[in-house]
């Protein structure tokens, strides 16, 4: 159910600093990770820098492919999101294994996550910082969102098996979309 | 009442995603800006990337000092970060108009906030994709944090004027400390 949204916005979803699930592919066959080590890097075209580490089996098919789907989970994924960061793709089906859904993407070979509020198809623009840092950089070619969820509790990881889960909304207007980032 | 803080553990404090706001000084004169734009990129020794506009009075601090503090606040403090945001060191001297007290670091000439909860003294590391993207590198060389602020509510920036509250904690026990990001 979920349908196209504005690159314009993508920040507002990635930029509170939510869990993500990537997704890539590999040989056709699709694999997936958790991942909080991103940023937006700018608005439009939306540009995001993450680090995966050259440990995972997902680094070399985002090396190798030059695409990706970042996936932005809810709170009720959260046992599913640290069982994929317990077991390598290399051994295991995740999608198969964790009753994951994947969608076809339109603009990647890498799939959309049904379960996931969110899904944003990437295309890596810069490899400069890969060999040193492990750090991509990604543009947003196409994003989507399921609009029936109203107020998504993304998680975000403190680490040592703890997770803050997205609570109140506070509204402070400002003359400025940005905060002062940018 | 801040005391150090293990160098190992800062990811712990950047990893959620929350808005911080970056010391710089000029010319003897320190300045202050929000900013959200940031994602850890190593453990040890704690490595950081954040995109600082190069619209930003602070940029051109940041490149000539090639130092900073990453000052994290919490919910109290939102509407003073929003403020930060609205308006330039070039203008005014944000420490007085904003009620902020710089504390003397240890390794930088930028001031540690007083207010913030936790604060990170910083050299840059890597400017390579300065030019093109406004993204530093940033090496964490001693951390601070406040030991009686047990739940810091730290604030997540959404765009629009928009922040989400941190809010409560899951645990989620898993036999590795990272969540599959590296």
């Amino acid at each position: 159910m979920k349908k196209t949204f504005p690159l314009s916005k993508v920040y507002r979803l990635l930029e509170p600093g939510p869990v993500v699930l990537l997704t890539t592919t590999r040989a056709g066959r699709p694999n997936v990770m958790p991942l909080s080590w991103h940023l937006m890097m700018e608005f439009m075209p939306p540009l995001v820098g993450c680090v995966v580490s050259n440990h995972n089996y997902s680094f070399a098919s985002l090396r190798a492919s030059r695409e990706c789907v970042i996936n932005i989970p809810t709170v009720e994924l959260a046992k599913i999101v640290v069982a994929c960061g317990n077991v390598s793709g290399r051994l295991v089906d995740k999608f198969n294994d964790f009753g994951l859904t994947p969608q076809s993407a339109t603009r990647v070979k890498a799939p959309l996550i049904a379960e996931c509020f969110a899904s944003l198809e990437c295309k890596v623009v810069d490899m400069k910082l890969v060999t040193k840092y492990n750090f991509f950089v990604l543009e947003v070619v196409r994003a989507w969102i399921d609009p029936a969820k109203r107020k998504p509790r993304t998680i975000h990881h403190q680490g040592e098996g703890e997770f803050m889960v997205a609570g109140r909304t506070l509204h402070l207007p400002s003359p400025k979309t940005s905060l002062g980032g940018k």
